[in-house]
């Protein structure tokens, strides 16, 4: 620490520009290198950030060396509640890292995920953490291609098959699974699945179903994988009507949930994978004059503040966003500082949280 | 068009790369002057570009007046389902005029936002949609200064006092307004207020309170004049004791709006600014074994999904989120492209989305 500079943490520009003798703005513009600054004015500048020890810290390092102290975030979709969750974990620990985090969303559009990268490539970000829009057998070369020029790349929320990089994710499987297990000891044999894959052509077995979610979003797949799972344990046969095919939003959920609740053998519970997902079933159910938990059984991905103010409170599974977040920014940042090892995947736990839409099925002899 | 150029759209990065026999990460980096590109294989690169006609829609322009197709865009807070409305509005807007937005999130602190505004200028965004974190009386330098240096800046939800530029914003005092004088012809005397401003030392009288609120966030501010003009309009005398002054978050709500219940003479209705002081008004109503609409009204502030399938459905003010957001664009897009006209003020309407939450006030007799 130099003897100039006078409190405790790091030197502030109001100290820099006070030791050179200009005006803040004229100080982050000659250590920011952006704007115009007079050669002379320019030397002040450099001469009281290095007095002061302001250069140690970022200007040094960032001429040096060539970090920018920026990561770049691409999420799938920044109005989902649970991507805002995660932002604030990486946000959080970039800032305290004295790194920014500059984010694009892509509303789970490939190509703009590409755009997103290109962008944030040429925005000259130290690294990237990628919730992607890619499914299963899609071209990723937009990102193997960034860590090829040494950008390190960390996935969040979701694997993509053949970029063999860092990861933070939960076990979406295990997840479903004993979700869905719990309602089928419960007494459940019937339960619907929304969100299922987005085709025009149902899968009408099994194998049909397993090999439609292997060219799936992976977190898709997995929980979809994990309710399949939980059937095959309790040995309760694959009933194709009882997953959604349709598009992604609360609309197309409530139709399809609707047509569900309106079968001859209709379900008597229901697993949703995501937060519209959710509200479309209960939009279904209120149609259907179905009472939540005394006529059909709910939970759902991903816990939400209103899930608890429900009449019933909602069970539902929820993930450690701000944890995912964080850790995410963690793996990022030792990459940045230059840690080489081979690629690690870390699991995070889910929780489920227990609250009152889940419970007996009705019995067959009431109906 | 050129007659090289094969299809109506945009030439692409890859019909650059295919006519200059290179690779497309090699076209990028030329093109977004990034990267090691040797003099040769640039030259190969910029001609390819040229014949095709690319340069003229994106390279050429950067090159010629220092547009990088930028947009910044600075949030108060993400994790609010209303930005995340809005910043779809933003990002659909800027993308349809070949603009990318990069978002940075402030977590409504103010130091957060001039770091944020330093970064966004120097990884040089052409213009800046801001929703400010700071309230009427303090330094907001770091937005004048971007201005000074020829940064167009939008300001969006919330107006900043000395900022003499474009605003994007609902009529949050007339809203407010509206909906409280809808509670007082139903017969509401005792209408809690969440959220208030945040101070240690509570407003005891009105003309207190107006001077509270001439430090507060502008659109904050503005609700509770609305909800104060309401009251006075229908010559019901202030109460402090019904409007919160604790730090914004739901469990405060809770506490806080219980309180109010709990009070000998308690509220029949309440008003929320926000999504998290509805939930809070939600967990206390429950916690108080209040029914909502029988025992208490409530309307609020912003519409949700899960608004529409609580029981009763809760009646709410909507704001266009995506057409505020959609509207800051347009009007950015407007000054980078030099329209140098006085300061615009768009003003767009909300609109009170009437369901099942709120109706006749319990009659006396009845307590």
């Amino acid at each position: 620490m130099s003897p100039d500079h006078q409190h405790g943490g790091a030197p502030t520009i109001s100290e820099v520009a006070a030791a050179a003798g200009v005006g803040r703005a004229t100080v982050a513009r000659t250590l920011g290198n952006y704007g115009s600054v007079s050669d002379a004015t320019r030397a002040k500048v450099l001469l009281a950030a290095e007095r002061l020890g302001y250069q140690a810290n970022t200007l040094a390092r960032s001429m040096s060396t060539g970090i920018t102290k920026t990561l770049g975030i691409v999420l799938a979709d920044v109005a989902n509640p649970f991507f805002s969750g995660v932002l604030r974990g990486i946000s959080e620990t970039a800032k305290q890292a004295g790194y920014d985090a500059i984010i694009l969303s892509t509303d789970e559009k490939l190509d703009l995920e590409r755009d997103a990268i290109r962008v944030l490539l040429a925005k000259q970000v130290d690294g990237l953490v990628v919730a992607s829009a890619a499914g299963r057998n899609d071209d990723v070369s937009h990102l193997s291609t960034a860590m090829e020029r040494g950008i390190p790349v960390v996935l969040i929320d979701r694997l993509v098959d053949g970029l063999d990089t860092d990861s933070v994710v939960i076990d979406n499987r295990e997840a479903a699974r004993s979700a869905v297990a719990s309602l089928i000891a419960n007494g459940h044999q019937r339960i619907a699945f929304a969100w299922g894959p987005v085709t025009l052509s149902p899968a009408t077995d099994l194998q049909q179903m397993h090999s439609i979610l292997d060219e799936a979003l992976w977190s898709d797949g997995e929980r979809l994988r994990g309710y399949l799972d939980a059937l095959e344990e309790a040995g309760i046969p694959f009933d194709t009507a009882l997953v959604t095919h349709v598009l992604k939003n609360e609309r197309q959920a409530t139709r399809a949930i609707g047509g569900m609740l309106a079968l001859a053998d209709p379900p008597t519970a229901i697993f949703t994978t995501e937060t519209e997902a959710t509200v479309g079933a209960l939009h279904a159910l209120r149609t259907h004059n179905r009472r939540i938990l005394k006529d059909v059984s709910l939970i759902g991905f991903d816990d939400s503040p209103w899930a608890a103010v429900m009449e019933p409170p909602l069970t539902m599974i929820q993930q450690p966003m701000r944890e995912l977040g964080a850790a995410a920014a963690q793996q990022l940042l030792v990459r940045i500082e230059g840690d080489s090892s081979a690629p690690r995947k870390h699991v995070l736990p889910s929780t489920l949280i227990a609250r009152s839409s889940d419970g007996p099925a009705p019995s067959r002899a009431a109906e």
